[in-house]
């Protein structure tokens, strides 16, 4: 970025610039308070916390969205992330019973089913197990459920914050299974959680195999409570409401259960009236999180876009940037690492004249999936669906810098 | 690892084993009160926090090692810590005039001295240059340095905390001086802090050109106040104290300023009584996380050793670990992603007999250096050194689990 390129008033040059050579050496300014004094030691902030400037950081729910405030869910603040790392304080979550306050000296795991040898095992006994850490995104497949039809909310928090993405450390759930032994024939397995929901899910023994953990450690330390602490499953690039939380039982079978979370819930209802079931992986997706409704552009001149792309395949190949509503496409910068079934930083140099324009980014994974359209999605799945919207987004960018959620037709 | 392979009680089975063939299931274990019950809502954890039974895991300090709380040093508990990302809630801190609350719409950073054109930035003038995100640790050369003649503090907190790994996200500094315009001749830069203790220190201009960047971000998020909140210098693989704080000035010049952090401090003090200054890079070192003087081993049986290594000249390629004090060695596991001057974790499954054992690990990193014995430094440096100790740490393990920490003659 040459300086030339920056609008007026985008950096500060609050000192002398002369034509050529060296400017003389401008006074410092003025010295706040907090440079003249002492400030506190370590002293009870032994477990740190973000400064009290940061306060609109926050988780946020939508009070009309759910029946009650005990099965909610709260979003991400995605307008504010930086990097591909949500920070667990404000990582979204999803619940269905509340979040339930679990001791970990006296939870347990049972394993039993179409197992040789069945197991009930202690926080202890799954530490000591050998360890596996990767950095992996959770989506609620609800994830812009809200923009189906037309909701159109007006911010970034609402239309894509059920997400987030973290370091997780925890066992293979292929060597506790390992453990058991796997009974001929069994090809499901069910995971239940602790909480008063007890909240199931089948999952495919193959998935379980491939990439799976049981998980009890989040970007460094142990879950948060409200992220299933202390143990909960990670099914890398699947539904979220799949990763069950606070997992007590794992019971292996040769066909699905069905369960509620499975039927009634998490399933795609079709234009015919029919629901797909069991569409379990998160596609290609992709958004611009600056600009965006709640961080608007400030002015004419030189901007970094920025965004985050996903695939729950693999991952993120390519991410093209479009100002003028998917006309034409400019590929962006993708920040390593690059890994797979985790989020991917993408940002596209800017330099915004100030006139009308319409933001968009597509997605491609390593598969060859491309992002598709909300036009295109609905083409295929009509209206009725809430589930697995990974629709191409649009941010109407105002001559004022205001950004609006839109969609094109 | 197999199940044979699990001592006895290693692994609860507390249901019936039938000699082949399926175990008839078991009954459940009773339900505890958190599964009969609703937990609450969002309620006020916009900002949520650990769960409270993971109240241990803090930072903490050492009373005795600095003369007043306002500039001290706080440790992270590397014992609790799972996998590379340390959570920004224990990441150490050391300080020289206690923590400043420094108001971001206020700060302002001043970039001077052998420059084309002086500029005064503004935090919203610094976020909207191109951003860059990387995962680096940040180690205080003094970490291991009460071990130089013989602390031996017995803990792995103390003796190896003051080092942490996040991902930072900022404005490559090469791009703001290209803003500035670099004055022909110029070859260093001083940075300085806005704290009360205006902790300066020079860095050679090839460096700040090459990774060094201006860091808002750590773990998603703004940085927290304790790591310089709203800006810092982040200069990856270089001495902790290198990383300044609460940054508000950068000079540039064609000489070093010799300041009081890179003479009296931060130096080196060799056996004949002279100093070597300006060692900047941390070497590869390693530290075996578990097990560790507070993460004993309970009984024989199969376990994973866990370890962290890391090196500022760039990626890991190797750890060996040895289980008798450094005679037999066997190359760990590193677990993937592998960063350049990030902390790497290593693995490798033991199964401890229970008798005595002297673990140590070794890290060799992409130049081919190789992490040294303690005895090693103290042969070149003798022991009035403080600084940049990156010896081999052994860990002795008694019979009875019990771990400590020992130093080979």
């Amino acid at each position: 970025m040459l300086r030339a390129s920056l609008g007026a008033g985008a950096v500060g040059l609050a000192v002398a610039m002369p034509e050529r050579g060296r400017a003389a050496d401008p006074s410092p300014p003025a010295e706040p308070d907090w440079s003249q004094s002492l400030g506190p030691g370590i002293g009870d902030r032994v477990y740190g916390h973000p400064s009290r400037f940061e306060a609109d950081v926050i988780r946020r729910d939508v009070p009309w969205l759910t029946a009650n405030a005990e099965a909610s869910v709260s979003f991400t603040p995605l307008q504010y992330q930086q990097g591909i790392i949500t920070p667990s304080g404000v990582f979204f979550e999803r619940y269905h019973a509340g979040r339930p306050t679990v001791d970990p000296a006296r939870h347990q795991l049972m394993i039993h089913g179409m197992v040789d040898r069945p197991l009930l095992l202690t926080m202890a006994d799954i530490h000591r197990f050998p360890s596996e850490s990767r950095i992996h995104f959770i989506e609620c497949p609800a994830n812009g459920g809200m923009e189906w039809r037309a909701a159109q909310l007006n911010s970034l928090q609402f239309t894509h914050g059920m997400i987030g993405c973290a370091e997780w450390t925890g066992v293979k759930l292929s060597t506790v299974l390992e453990e058991c032994g796997i009974a001929k024939g069994a090809s499901w397995v069910l995971a239940e959680g602790a909480d008063g929901a007890h909240m199931t899910r089948s999952i495919p023994l193959g998935k379980c195999l491939d990439d799976v953990l049981l998980a009890y450690g989040q970007n460094g330390e142990a879950l948060r409570p409200e992220q299933g602490y202390p143990l909960r499953l990670l099914v890398p690039g699947w539904q979220g409401n799949m990763n069950v939380k606070w997992i007590r039982r794992l019971q292996l079978g040769d066909a699905p259960w069905f369960t509620r979370e499975e039927t009634s819930k998490y399933t795609e209802l079709m234009k015919d009236g029919k629901a797909r079931g069991f569409t379990w992986p998160i596609y290609a997706k992709s958004v611009i999180t600056f600009p965006c409704p709640e961080m608007p552009a400030r002015g004419p001149g030189a901007y970094e876009i920025r965004g985050l792309a996903w695939s729950g395949l693999g991952r993120i190949n390519q991410v093209d940037v479009s100002l003028d509503g998917g006309i034409n496409w400019t590929r962006a910068r993708l920040q390593e690492p690059v890994l797979s079934k985790a989020l991917t930083k993408f940002t596209l140099e800017w330099r915004w004249d100030g006139r009308p324009a319409l933001l968009q980014s597509r997605a491609i994974d390593e598969t060859g999936f491309v992002q598709p359209t909300l036009a295109e999605l609905r083409q295929v799945r009509g209206t009725n669906s809430v589930y697995n919207n990974n629709s191409i987004q649009t941010w109407q960018v105002k001559p004022d810098g205001s950004v609006f959620n839109v969609q094109l037709a």
